[in-house]
């Protein structure tokens, strides 16, 4: 649910909005009463993944662990999950795919309750979690204040490295091939985040740029990026600005780095990198080194700010 | 989740089966913790549905009703849904498949409140759907006993003789045309049944005798249906006895008719028909008009018994 529903949002803007508390379309996850969270994600052969690139079994673990790293992005725990599988029909792949899903449904702890396959013409598969808010609450995209810290968990860059890679030839590092077929969802970083008050977050899905900006749209405020703060594998983000999709990272703002800093290192985790600043103007912008300002958009910076 | 997900039930096995209370795969929807339901179900273009013999709303339409079917095949009620979506590159067909998705939403009251959608080589949905289930618990599969009535509420086969005339370039009636279309989930009659104490429950969604095996399989038990006592549009049961399938009908069973009588009369539904009786011998049977017992299986039924 990286905010591509925009048809659907457009929908239920005619029908009742949800009771107070909740939160329906437009987060990574819709949270119900009791803080409840569900969302969905589909994995579509040549589209998200190709199958000269992974085995079956990564199709599986990838699609439960996308679903995981919304439930990562709310601050929340995974608590059961859904699978519908379509395979082509008389391929037996069925059963390599959820080969995968259970691998990650032990993995994740989070049990695979249901499910439906069917035949179709190519591979898909959409899973569906339920999951549960921090006891704060959960994390919303809508939160970010300006002056708040923005923090990133790890580094990109990995994943999309190990695509070019493959699409080139060349082999990837086994790391890199990890990160691109069986992402780790941050569900602990994600917690920790939660403790630390974090005002808003998201999972670095579609590129650090993009997924940024849904927090300053649905916030209302704008963001400076410090070029040489954003970990980078193999680059620097100027380089790069569209870099992080595939990651699934969490990007994360927060008014106090001290609460960040003990946060994490309470529940054993790497600090994360802080990144920038939240601002009030309303636009995206990196800086550089020699401290110029440009204006950030999904495929690079601009041109010269001020 | 017709039970077709042989392939992760036996997965699930090799992993920690669902603690006490919860019912994971095999039933039309999981038992989570304090009887949350949960559910998923996928129509696919060409498997599902065809676009000459409906409309893309309706397509939005039957995705949330089957996945709510599956809910009141528990006995239960809806809370939210999320849907993703898959549809061909270029042609829009995105928005006219959610505008039936709102429509379902408002009218089973079960919001729309997430989801996601990319392109891929064919139409295809797939809904999740939450549950709560009734106070009394839900209603599973495995519950038929012994001397248990059977019921069925509607009719059988006006979908599949809407779907018959549509293949054979007649116009089926317009309420013939609604139910394989449009169907309506039967939450107020699983509600009731499951206020008369339902023992065990199913929607009927391949075909009566597909899915009371489903409730005999999970119960240990056998079935005899009396063919004159089925209600179907257009003939009898034993002449048809794959009819069914696409009529979303219920299927329970129940030990006392005098509960159901009086459940289904409260909530102002027409009393469910009493279709045959639950045995003890693993079987499943057809009583005809003489007096004869045959035996079902999914296609026709078989051979004369004793």
């Amino acid at each position: 649910m990286s905010g591509e529903f925009e048809f659907i949002e457009r929908l239920t803007k005619l029908l009742a909005g949800p009771p107070a508390g909740q939160v329906w379309i437009g987060d990574d996850a819709a949270v119900l009463d009791g803080g409840q969270l569900l969302a969905t994600d589909a994995l579509v052969e040549g589209v998200h993944f190709d199958r000269a690139f992974c085995d079956l079994a990564d199709v599986g673990w990838k699609a439960l662990a996308v679903n995981a790293s919304d439930i990562a992005a709310m601050g929340g725990t995974p608590l059961a999950a859904v699978a519908a599988l379509v395979t082509p029909p008389g391929t037996g792949l069925a059963d390599a795919v959820a080969g995968g899903l259970a691998q990650a449904a032990e993995a994740l702890s989070c049990p695979l309750v249901g499910g439906d396959t069917t035949g179709g013409p190519a591979l898909m598969i959409s899973v569906a979690i339920l999951g549960t808010s921090p006891t704060s609450g959960p994390v919303l995209r809508s939160g970010a204040r300006p002056g708040d810290s923005i923090y990133l968990t790890g580094t990109l860059g990995m994943a999309g490295a190990a695509l070019a890679d493959l699409r080139a030839g060349r082999d990837p590092a086994p790391e890199a091939l990890l990160r691109l077929n069986r992402p780790t969802p941050r569900l602990t970083e994600g917690r920790a985040a939660a403790a630390a008050a974090a005002t808003a977050m998201i999972d670095v899905s579609d590129g650090l740029v993009a997924d940024l900006r849904h927090i300053c749209d649905a916030s209302g405020v704008g963001a400076t990026i410090i070029d040489g703060a954003v970990p980078v594998t193999g680059g620097t983000f100027g380089e790069s600005p569209s870099v992080g999709g595939d990651d699934y990272e969490l990007c994360f703002t927060a008014a106090d780095p001290r609460a960040v800093e003990t946060s994490f290192d309470d529940a054993g985790l790497t600090a994360p990198a802080r990144i920038g600043l939240i601002t009030a103007r309303a636009d995206l912008t990196l800086r550089l080194a020699d401290g110029r300002d440009r204006r950030l958009c999904e495929t690079g910076w601009e041109h010269q700010i001020g």
